[in-house]
């Protein structure tokens, strides 16, 4: 395992909580009543260290990545719509494309390893470790120097996101197969059975349930000996992208950067990172509860009260750029609303 | 009543919700991946007559008005706050003023009369009725002339909206003592008990909560025999603002204008509309579930399923500008994602 994973997360600033608190009582209006808005406000102002949290600029992350266990019909769609997809990144024609522009924020894309070669953008960081991660039926999905890669790529973009003043980190994913890999890690992590945690992902239909469950089933058997460390589940049944994913949310908890984590993959990744290192969850927010029918065990675990209940399940982090616009609408509302005193307006009667 | 009551609502555009509907199914994503952001795409095409529908241009109109029953301790603020407020939306401090700047929205406020006189404002539209609504224990919330003074105050709103491009009207409210009439209105409409919709509006604590309870059965008592027809109920407990907001709504789904509702005071009024004309519903679209606790029963009556749940309960419009930023979102992934056509995306395997 790379050393920094060791790394203690930051702490919240306290001081600026507390002040941040004392500034939403003072503005006119019935203390309270911006409901979730206050207090994602409030969180903010803790995780920036100031009194006045900003939300202007915004980082967005996507990690691609290819799956061995794709080969073996866990998917609605072919393997190469992964690859197409990261074309469709680099010419701005995808959802996420599309919200980054719309919050005027950088979208920063990475190839962790497609199995087909999508050619040279200047928008894309091409860091392919492989042509895809292994079948995690067989073998473990990702060697060890494979996993250390992948890793390192998720904090290598938090690198890139502190070149830029960054109010927000936003980590999105594409890999077709991925949430099969993701409910096997959650199915292990949660210890729980996969058949609770399973859902179509893209789409697939009964049948392709059925395989996609044996799918699962059969990595975790394989892989028994190695459920009991966070890390081991993540390298025997992750992606590159999952992998790359939570490398990047443990090096914003610390570096102290507040976290948006998007849907379902996310969720996992996020799940990973807190395993790892508990307090690294104190920088996550949660965007939305996503579709895909076993998210909401792995919210549970996390504590996750998630902003937005949109039935998204796209991924592509997605639904944490449509959240996060919410998190923007809360920032300039705590900071540019007038105060009872600044307004002359009169407080609660007593 | 007002001749124009009676003008029925525009009717949607089909193929437009059809053309909206295949576009949907062509981007690069699998279909229903964006959830309810997909369906409000398709709606709002449908509203606006175009296969895509646009966000840039939203109006927002905020009617203030004071209320008789103010004076019977219903409110957890003094009556003098609704005055306050206008001056403070006028100097662009309240929370629907942030939002309003935030997306760029134009914001029209209007005073129907409130007690004290905030004085001259180039952005207040003053159209004082009365200095507040009388005791609706004692007499009729308004008189038949105030009544329609008020519906067409709404209506006024509407066309100062059509001047402007306008893709969306939103109307916000600001009254104290607005929940004590709202409920009552409920109760009546929805022939429910007014302690099953009751709640604390801006902050009341139980003792006053008696209080305004029996203000309300005190009113619903004396009123009872006018209580069988939806325009009555709202002259007879109403406040301007709400009239306003009532006469606003019937006059977009007239003219054919998507209306985005606020919290439990303007889905009040959106049940008044829609009991006077049904088919006024069908330009409604709801942004939040208020933490007011009887607001559930009027969306449920609405048929309403809301964008957001974030426990808010500010009104003045604010959880419709924090939702019209969804909506916006909604409307730049339709418009502007690729097809897989465009992209050279292969489509779900068959």
């Amino acid at each position: 395992m790379a050393d920094w994973f060791n790394t203690p997360a930051a702490k919240l600033n306290t001081d600026a909580q507390t002040a941040a608190e004392t500034r939403q009582r003072m503005l006119t209006k019935p203390t309270g009543a911006l409901g979730d808005l206050e207090n994602l406000a409030i969180k903010l102002a803790a995780m920036q260290g100031v009194e006045k949290p900003t939300m202007n600029h915004i980082h967005i992350c996507i990690f691609a990545g290819d799956h061995g266990v794709a080969a073996l019909g866990v998917s609605a769609f072919p393997q190469a719509v992964t690859t197409e997809m990261v074309k469709n990144f680099a010419r701005g024609g995808a959802a996420i494309c599309v919200l980054a522009k719309n919050l005027n924020a950088k979208l920063d894309v990475v190839n962790l390893g497609t199995v087909n070669d999508p050619g040279v953008f200047s928008n894309v960081v091409d860091q392919r470790i492989a042509s895809s991660t292994a079948n995690f039926t067989k073998t473990a999905a990702m060697s060890e120097k494979q996993f250390n890669q992948a890793l390192n790529i998720g904090r290598q973009s938090v690198e890139r996101a502190a070149t830029d003043k960054c109010d927000l980190f936003i980590g999105g994913e594409m890999g077709i197969g991925n949430t099969t890999s993701a409910t096997a890690i959650a199915a292990a992590l949660l210890n729980r059975p996969a058949k609770d945690i399973i859902g179509p992902g893209t789409g697939i239909d009964d049948e392709g349930i059925k395989r996609k469950l044996q799918v699962i089933n059969d990595g975790l058997k394989l892989h028994e000996n190695q459920l009991n460390n966070p890390a081991k589940v993540l390298r025997c049944l992750g992606g590159f992208e999952i992998a790359a994913l939570t490398g990047s949310y443990l090096a914003c908890a610390q570096v102290g950067r507040p976290v948006l984590i998007d849907g379902f993959i996310s969720s996992v990744a996020a799940l990973c990172a807190s395993k790892i290192n508990p307090a690294a969850n104190n920088w996550f927010l949660y965007s939305h509860n996503s579709a895909e029918p076993g998210h909401k065990h792995i919210l549970t675990a996390l504590n996750a009260r998630p902003i937005l209940n949109l039935g998204m399940r796209l991924g592509e982090g997605s639904g944490a750029a449509v959240a996060a616009s919410i998190l923007r609408s809360a920032c300039e509302l705590h900071n540019n609303m007038a105060t009872f005193e600044e307004a002359g307006v009169s407080e609660k009667d007593t």
